[in-house]
């Protein structure tokens, strides 16, 4: 009976998308196994299971694996109907949820790797393009949230929450390392007001990487990319 | 009562995106008024519906817009349950579906435009990575379909018909244009054979737009393209 409701996620302990999938596993309280991928030599199972993007989060169930972290997180609020609601039952509300998980999905996390990986002006650029892109997810998220203001506590958890929070959640270690943050208060208050209430959440802290681990990487990347383009 | 199931789909008449919609609410059996919109001169409605990316399609329901097309068909399935459905039932099919449409999303469209606005070397280069995507796609839907065969039929048509149909239902008039046919049967012949049985589809022949106008149309884009290439 046990191995009929099997799951393993496969990850990467830095990556926001294999944190979405944990995140949404954890507010739903499924049990999982955890298999920690190496990205510069996957596993023979990581290929087999996603042959065609060869990335992590694969979730398996039952042996059968789900790709694509969006497509996971609506296959689990799918499967284990008990329980929170990652996404709401109004179609409308849902399509809402939808395209904002889109927009993040497509939007933030290219413009984060190159102001990571780069200074001067092609990190001005980067940044100046975020800037633009967090004016319109403020905006967005204004409209979206009743009265204006993000509504969390650990009952209440949904995929915006889930992907906003997996994406920004180590501001402190990405401040550290560049010395920038990105969702200041004064300019972008909901989006703020969000994400220091987000990090807050029990579920939350438990799933966030130590600190120190996630300065030491981002620090690493950052100083591997610098030296490549300064010796190409 | 009439004004309470309102349903206005923005489009363009050759947009593969546009026409996706129009495909899921005729199969859906469900009443529309059609706006052809205008994109060197977007109209102050598709401004207003869609701020975020200012493109089509966006369906207007009741007043309520909702933009990104596979966000769409799943509002359309989800708030019209009655008639066919365009998503299966299992979650688990469910996740594949989700899966190969957002491939076909991410990885054909940006190909098909460079092949159809470059020539030489990179054009080769585009037909090399659509001709290896492609493979992915048909070693994918092979083992997706039953039996590895494509089940086509009026009265069964899903996300994943809609979406493939409007890639490629103008294949002809691609072929006219290019002297080039991405879908040769001896090469692909689980999407060859998929394509054949869509294109035969009633409702896909009252939805595809005239092969001459098409033509017209896709020479004036490639000419364009490569004049202001030669010229720049």
């Amino acid at each position: 009976m046990e191995e009929q409701n099997k799951v393993v996620l496969h990850g990467m302990w830095l990556s926001p998308f294999a944190k979405r999938v944990e995140l949404a596993l954890k507010v739903k309280n499924i049990p999982f196994n955890y298999v920690e991928e190496d990205l510069k030599n996957k596993s023979e199972l990581l290929l087999k299971y996603n042959p065609v993007h060869k990335k992590v989060p694969v979730l398996v169930h039952n042996g059968n694996p789900v790709c694509e972290s969006l497509v996971i997180i609506e296959y689990i609020d799918e499967t284990w109907k008990n329980g929170p609601k990652l996404l709401p039952e109004d179609p409308y509300k849902r399509a809402q949820v939808r395209f904002w998980s889109k927009f993040m999905q497509d939007q933030l996390f290219e413009n984060s790797v190159v102001i990571l990986k780069t200074e001067g002006e092609a990190q001005q650029k980067a940044v100046k393009d975020m800037y633009e892109k967090l004016c319109v997810l403020e905006k967005g998220m204004k409209e979206y949230f009743p009265d204006g203001k993000p509504e969390v506590d650990d009952n209440n958890i949904g995929v915006l929450d889930i992907i906003f929070g997996s994406a920004f959640g180590a501001y402190k270690a990405h401040h550290e390392v560049l010395g920038l943050n990105m969702l200041e208060a004064d300019k972008f208050p909901v989006l703020n007001s969000w994400l220091m209430a987000l990090v807050e959440l029990q579920v939350m802290k438990e799933a966030a990487p130590p600190h120190e681990k996630v300065v030491q990487f981002l620090q690493f990347l950052r100083q591997s990319a610098l030296s490549s383009t300064s010796a190409s």
